[in-house]
């Protein structure tokens, strides 16, 4: 049996403390598994005194993450303080300068500063590992680093924020509007003290960004990823495409096409009878399609102390066992930099237009799409007590251009009130 | 950049020649996430002369396996000939013997002389990798042995024989007899030479044996599994069941339990609305429980020539990496023997049983019931036109051996015709 490996854990929030009764309840399994004795010698926080669900006694504390990265009694810096920028960046290139392996649950920090860091972790000769920043305890980037590295990865797509699924899915089944759960979301603890992390995209499009490296080879691209959040989703677009048979879910696609890296994050509809519409609260799921394996579909918790601190011990696992793989699944400075594509594959969309009820209406509304090049697959009208009456359109596939064109075009008619919406339905 | 990895494949039916077709499309991808080229240098199969899909004129032709594997030129033996005895334990023994890493797809070998071949690979410091041999594409291998090794594992359960599944959603979906179905399957060439593998459960439990090893540190125990075949599922209970809101599937369950290791292979009942109830056709699906990941599912094609290479190809760009693991996730050496332990986890049971027309004869059922320990949480009596009534049962979580009880007393009430049938509802 080799020597024991020791880890310094920066960051003592749930999944920190996650880690450390992982480290603490398994010992012999740890060890038996690893091939060594996995122990913890270092420790850091914000508080010391916070009253944790843990007993630390043993470890060293450490005031400081930079100190902690510094300590030559510490094998593996792992941090789990969060944030892109300050203190939990600059201890990682701490501890990657002073020779020691790193394992993060930061995917705000790999999305943004992931190719400086890999390539600084590879000329060190050191492991960055990330497990636990995509999808929590799903093995997303071990399955796509190493599991389909036989394939061209041809799409990645994923319902990456639980926070968000929880609210449509509740949306849904309580018959509430955003504002309403959104509330209950925020009295229950599952905002980020920004909220806008969450319900604005920008949580699952630094995972979507990190997934999209991975898998085209290419630098992480975050700033490229065309973002929009939940916050429009109304309860009535759920109902009526809930009516039609899908559900409305965030969903994070990218995909490799002639003119350049397509990522997208918006909110899209999926047949309810997919594996994807069937996701209810916060679970998350992410499908990889590859030209060998087909479709592979993981599903899991996607956050919390248990899942998130299993991905991380995952990593600690594997540079245990001596494992050493480029950062990406192949060496950062080959990583080409990706050509952000505005989204242009074609696809159904979903239109909500609130039409004025005048003569000829209908026919105006038609007139546009036909001009705009869409074709109509299904509409239906509903009644209406008022003056005005929502029309429900699902085009054929058409381009998202079309779509603007359109889109742009009805106000001018003048035959349709408020905005029109349109989302995209992703065949998955 | 290192040296090639040399490849030698023994095998070149439909996985064979997918792993040839990846190697010669993919060299430049292969290169760059392998650190190093991957290259064949030599082929072998029993017929020389049969028309492959694949130009493989560029490699050395051994008529022999065994020759194959001593060949000084082979890094990395690739065994595809399958069985569980004979030729490919054989070759594979030499290719240890003689240095080389063994990538296998041989889920039957492995089932049953895991043990002695893990002990011997490790012996010889080799890897003795097998990703396709459970469940095709889905890297359900690596999930356990890598992603969760920070998780005790309660319980692992699959839907891993893809004809099974066909058959069984088949004759829903068509409402055909269990016999017209198979010979469908017959005629699309699904089933294999010994249909007996497939029906039978027996494929599907030497997975079942594979995984419950690495899950739970033991050595693999193909007898021990309890295996029950679909050749008595019935149109009628297909039926019924989804009446009731279930699907019925060839499900393997391994826990371990204070009594010991449980593995089971058997047709249940789960929830249509439960991921393992929605899956259809020849898709598989492997469901992981840890203490601390909670419930991960893997979806994705159990089988074909593209997800089955594509898992072969995983093993080996791993070797070309350097990662070097044990078989099973810890030393050989250090896995228990398991105390195989019959089904005792309580369930639910779905009863069917045909009553004889006679006054009092569901109160003798139900006293039966009731004398066995098991409580009735539904029942359904269907109208008859002839003079017996079929009666379907849900029970309350019970024993087996309730069950068994049970099913031995019901025919000595007189009042049932014909073999009642017992069904577990596992829990999902």
């Amino acid at each position: 049996m080799s020597a024991p490996l020791r880890l310094g854990i920066a960051g003592l929030g749930t999944v920190g403390i996650g880690v450390v009764k992982i480290i603490q309840n398994h010992a012999e399994l740890l060890s038996a598994r690893s091939g060594r004795p996995v122990q913890i010698t270092a420790i850091c926080a914000r508080d010391r005194q916070k009253n944790r669900d843990a007993d630390l006694s043993d470890y060293a504390w450490e005031d400081c993450a930079r100190d902690l990265a510094r300590r030559d009694d510490v094998d593996v810096f792992v941090e789990l303080i969060g944030g892109d920028e300050g203190i939990a960046r600059e201890a990682i290139e701490i501890a990657l300068d002073s020779g020691k392996d790193v394992v993060t649950a930061n995917k705000a920090l790999l999305a943004i500063h992931g190719q400086a860091l890999a390539e600084r972790a590879e000329r060190q000769g050191r492991s960055l590992r990330f497990e636990a920043a995509v999808a929590g305890g799903i093995p997303v980037i071990k399955t796509l680093t190493e599991s389909l590295a036989g394939n061209r990865i041809s799409r990645v797509m994923g319902v990456m924020n639980g926070t968000c699924n929880y609210i449509l899915t509740r949306m849904q089944s309580a018959g509430l509007p955003y504002e309403a759960v959104f509330e209950e979301a925020r009295q229950l603890g599952y905002l980020e003290a920004d909220p806008t992390l969450d319900v604005g995209g920008i949580d699952a499009s630094h995972k979507l960004a990190i997934l999209s490296a991975i898998a085209f080879g290419t630098q992480p691209a975050f700033d490229a990823v065309e973002i929009e959040g939940i916050e429009r989703v109304s309860i009535d677009d759920i109902n009526r495409a809930a009516d039609m048979g899908y559900r409305i879910k965030l969903l994070g696609v990218a995909q490799m096409t002639a003119r350049g890296l397509e990522q997208r994050m918006s909110p899209c509809l999926v047949p309810a009878d997919s594996p994807l519409g069937q996701l209810e609260g916060g679970t998350n799921m992410v499908v990889i399609e590859g030209d060998s394996v087909g479709q592979i579909v993981l599903r899991g918790a996607g956050a919390g102390e248990g899942p998130t601190a299993s991905a991380v011990m995952s990593d600690v696992i594997e540079i245990a066992r001596g494992v050493r793989l480029p950062v990406f699944g192949q060496p950062a400075e080959t990583l080409s930099k990706a050509h952000p594509a505005r989204t242009a594959v074609p696809a159904a969309y979903y239109m909500r237009l609130t039409l004025a009820d005048k003569p000829g209406a209908l026919a105006k509304i038609a007139s546009v799409l036909g001009d705009a090049g869409i074709s109509i697959d299904r509409m239906r009208q509903y009644g209406h007590a008022e003056d005005t009456a929502p029309v429900l359109i699902v085009t054929h596939k058409t381009t998202p251009d079309a779509i603007d064109h359109a889109i742009e075009a009805l106000p001018r008619t003048g035959v349709i009130t408020g905005e029109p919406v349109e989302l995209r339905i992703e065949e998955v």
